[in-house]
């Protein structure tokens, strides 16, 4: 049996090969930020959202007899709205901005499908305390970070210059890096798909 | 002001870089495994041990006007017992089997020194729940890893291959990593060390 990974993050896909899982790439057809919008009109929570959009991102793969993977991450502020990726330097200023002095949470989903049915799913969520930010800091912590993280939710990296924004992280650092990954392992495992 | 760090970890030293925290390496002249068993014989629970033998390590330094940082880490088995780092892939595996279905700690601590005198401190505990390991998985587990192992405290990398052996990790990543990297944050942040 093959694991096809619908995702385009390479954090994922690092974090998968440290883990020594056995997978394909696979492109998920999904128009993410569409189906995003269509979720929060329905009125999805943050953390049902992410379940959701791993979903149909398998879903979105014709995997054939393939497990496939769908994997999201969501973001969501201490007043309940939704932060998604930074689209320009700009933006990512703002949203550290308003990531400042606050507690934030980010759910990480994975979803496994199989013959297009959900035969798994794993959520876990992750809180984050962000110490308040100067302007000055931001400024210096962008003209190092920007690059690396202009395709993070929240603009961050906590295992790079990141960790200099936080005074707390209570939860699993691998939903912080974007996958439920032990609980996804233990599936696997239970399929056969790893050395048990 | 200079920050030294007096510890041959890589693990350390890749952490503290990665976070963008300016230090020059400095040995500390400790004999560590002779410190250890002088702080059992006395005594010592696990954790006070982390913190001492990092307080131990930074004394040890001669740091000048510089602020010296000592590390230790501390494996703590759910009966009490410690273990250190493996000699040999065959204490690696009995390591390992006695890991195995149980729950440990790590105890991470770090201490700086300065002028002689101890100025900070910070200690953070995990706790790991190691799922029942068998022989044949173990075997495959060695072959791709113990190179990579052989001188970490319980004998497995969360962040490589090592994930496999977890049920659960309740605790900071950056602890079981080796330091409790945001409160030292913290600290360099209040003495100018880095911006804040």
């Amino acid at each position: 049996m093959n694991l096809l990974l619908a995702s385009r993050s390479a954090t994922r896909r690092r974090m998968l090969e440290a883990a020594g899982v056995p997978f394909a790439l696979a492109d998920a057809a999904l128009d993410e930020e569409a189906a995003k919008a269509g979720l929060a009109a329905a009125g999805f929570e943050p953390r049902d959202m992410a379940e959701m959009l791993a979903e149909m991102k398998a879903k979105s793969v014709a995997g054939g007899g393939a497990l496939v993977l769908g994997a999201d991450q969501v973001l969501e502020l201490d007043d309940g709205a939704m932060l998604s990726k930074a689209g320009s330097r700009a933006e990512a200023l703002a949203q550290l901005r308003r990531l400042s002095g606050r507690t934030h949470q980010l759910h990480s989903a994975a979803v496994i499908v199989e013959h297009g049915q959900r035969i798994w799913g794993g959520t876990e969520s992750v809180s984050l305390d962000v110490r308040p930010l100067g302007d000055a800091f931001l400024t210096f912590y962008l003209d190092h970070e920007y690059e690396a993280v202009r395709w993070n939710v929240g603009s961050y990296r906590v295992e790079g210059m990141g960790a200099q924004l936080f005074d707390a992280i209570r939860g699993s650092h691998f939903a912080v890096l974007g996958l439920p990954l032990l609980p996804l392992l233990a599936y696997l495992r239970s399929r056969g798909l790893l050395e048990s």
